[in-house]
């Protein structure tokens, strides 16, 4: 019998527990074994919930059970989220997070004490919801070297940046319907200021590049300055300005790692990804790129994400866990310095292509109809291409970073 | 020390010997322990290349050593492929492969066999060449009830249907350029025909539902019947026509699996996989979907797949392997009827909405400009809407199986 406790009976929780009532047959087939919620700890008192019955309010309880092999932590917030998942972990419980503030903040001493403990730390659910990314980033690409990810990874901006471009509606509209669609929170602040996309990507670069970086210093701007004219006009060429979060890693072994709106060209395959979806394109040495494309959020894709790896947990409690992989620290110098790292830059000017091409060297025309030239510059600095364009007297109508 | 043994040199064994070499230090992270490449076996004299000495030319050699804890079978046919792997599976070794034909003709005896001497049997790269669809399938839906799955699972007729859409080229025309470009074989009946498409959606189904269907039991039309007149329509309406295998479970517990060209409408996430590039869209019940999409083929994305395999396989080798998964196989009664079953079916017709609205319920009418009108039934079977069509006098422009 495998005994999960469950912390914080919210959206999360609430959607792991019923998806294990309901598919217990199928998990019990795959984990060879009977799976049981033994405690949920909860502030509120859940009596009259189906919870009743294993309802506890002090972790301890839960810590101290030698028979609780995995705590799912579902609360949301780093306090007292990362004291109970330590706790648990120091108790040799198996501990398994939706909580990407945690993971982004505390990941390195939650692996750590995991592997101290012989017991695994898993947050396949801390990023893009049900698309299984943490999993695929560690099993399918463990031998090969990873080049770069770009990751649409906030399905409430990316909601509203759809309605801008498909339905003409303006941020502030598309924010209000988002909220009455219960895309986005009363306060959307994280979500549109892009910390949210920040802390996700920074969970995937650790387990892509082996470094954690902290969140402050990742240069992070959110979608409040893109404006409608911003949006149509990347519609002229088929592009879609999206909030992208991206990490790459460059030659001198540094991490350039960023948030910003950005520029996604007809034919990247993260283009297409509209409403609440998110997509995340994945590119490696020598055997390609792969894009993973699903519900980014959501009751109960966020809890299937959960559940695979409350079964791969299962499937080992009882023998030896796999060992936990790590996350080191990465500190300032190790991170790129975003106005004078390369990357591509992309404007709508009112110049032509002439002057542009002798501008910018490598300057890839997308459009120009007389009025207006859309171009990118491959690879170039902030730094440099906002001067070249500021020298240059341009009249810039639109720009971003691109991808 | 791992010892790898590769049966057959040809593209995909020379790109995991290549990619085993390149990548050796990444690998020796991942696994804790160094590789080799202890034996190829080819037909061919390798004498002068950098495999020399390690080249032999006897199956026996290779299942008798001790030393061989993982076979990569890359021989591609069936003969003698599933007799070595079959030898190197009952002496001990687990043997990991990129051969559909294999893996769809004979998966259920060789997993037996694996699960019988306590070795694995791996066959990533059987489907989707660079994407882990299988790793997926198996772990983050572990615990979930898959619905349906479509995917665009063959990049030659891929590519070939987008010069259709895209650069207006006649399938003939598109062939001979996806020939000159490599994409497509000298004889490219497997594709065009879809045995290859079938090949990949059987292994696909055998681990969603649990049977693997045999393929001579499974519904199979080509892109040969598709006109340039049928692309041109659905591009109207924002839609493509794909060669779309599917697999999905009835109620009555039975498989409908069909590889046909498909219509698939404009907000289809695999609506927009263009060229050599594969896609598979994956339907679960409550946690919703997921969709991967990469490059379906080629030495280096294939050969990446393989490699994910190896390190899978190799952190166990000393240790306990996870239990093998089994395919059990399908028998006739198990799977449905093509013409009683129902699906999805699109057809452009003469005739206007009105009429279409009431012959056929629940029409969704997807285009309509008093010359043409382009309609979905959502629920219907093949008999009855064909029959329709027929009874009703209705002028065919086009019509497919929709998604």
């Amino acid at each position: 019998m495998i005994n999960v406790a469950i912390l914080g009976l919210g959206k999360i929780g609430s959607g792991v527990a019923e998806l294990i009532e309901k598919n217990k047959a199928i998990i019990c087939r795959e984990i060879q074994d009977r799976i049981n919620i033994k405690y949920i700890l909860d502030l509120r008192d859940l009596t009259g919930t189906p919870y009743e019955s294993c309802a506890v309010h002090d972790i301890g309880t839960i810590s101290s059970d030698p028979e609780v092999d995995i705590v799912c932590e579902m609360m949301g917030g780093t306090k007292p989220a990362f004291e109970y998942s330590l706790e648990c972990l120091r108790a040799g419980k198996n501990v398994i997070t939706s909580n990407k503030e945690v993971v982004a903040s505390f990941g390195n001493l939650l692996c750590d004490a995991a592997r101290d403990n012989n017991v695994r730390y898993m947050y396949e659910a801390s990023v893009g919801g049900g698309i299984p990314l943490i999993r695929t980033v560690k099993t399918a690409f463990a031998g090969v070297e990873i080049k770069e990810i770009n990751g649409v990874l906030n399905g409430t901006t990316n909601y509203i940046l759809t309605q801008m471009v498909n339905n003409n509606k303006t941020l502030d509209d598309a924010l209000k319907e988002a909220q009455a669609l219960g895309y986005a929170e009363a306060d959307p602040s994280a979500d549109l200021n892009a910390d949210d996309s920040c802390r996700k990507i920074c969970i995937l670069a650790a387990l892509c590049f082996g470094r954690l970086v902290p969140t402050s210093l990742v240069s992070c701007k959110g979608i409040n300055e893109i404006k409608l004219t911003d949006t149509e006009i990347a519609a002229k060429f088929g592009a879609a300005i999206k909030l992208v979060a991206s990490a790459k890693m460059h030659e001198l072994g540094k991490l350039d790692i960023r948030v910003s709106p950005c520029l996604v060209t007809k034919n990247n395959p993260i283009r297409n990804v509209d409403d609440v979806y998110n997509a995340v394109n994945i590119i490696a040495d020598l055997v390609g790129d792969v894009t993973l494309l699903g519900r980014g959020a959501g009751k109960f894709p966020t809890a299937g994400a959960v559940l695979s790896d409350i079964i791969d947990v299962a499937k080992y409690v009882g023998n030896t866990q796999p060992t936990q992989e790590l996350m080191e620290c990465a500190n300032e110098d190790e991170v790129c310095d975003e106005f004078t790292t390369n990357c591509k830059y992309y404007a709508a000017v009112k110049q032509d292509a002439q002057k542009i091409k002798s501008d910018f060297s490598g300057a890839e025309i997308l459009y120009s109809d007389g009025q207006l030239t859309a171009f990118i510059c491959p690879d170039i600095s902030r730094q440099t291409f906002y001067y070249i364009l500021e020298a240059g007297g341009y009249d810039v109508l639109s720009s971003f970073r691109a991808i």
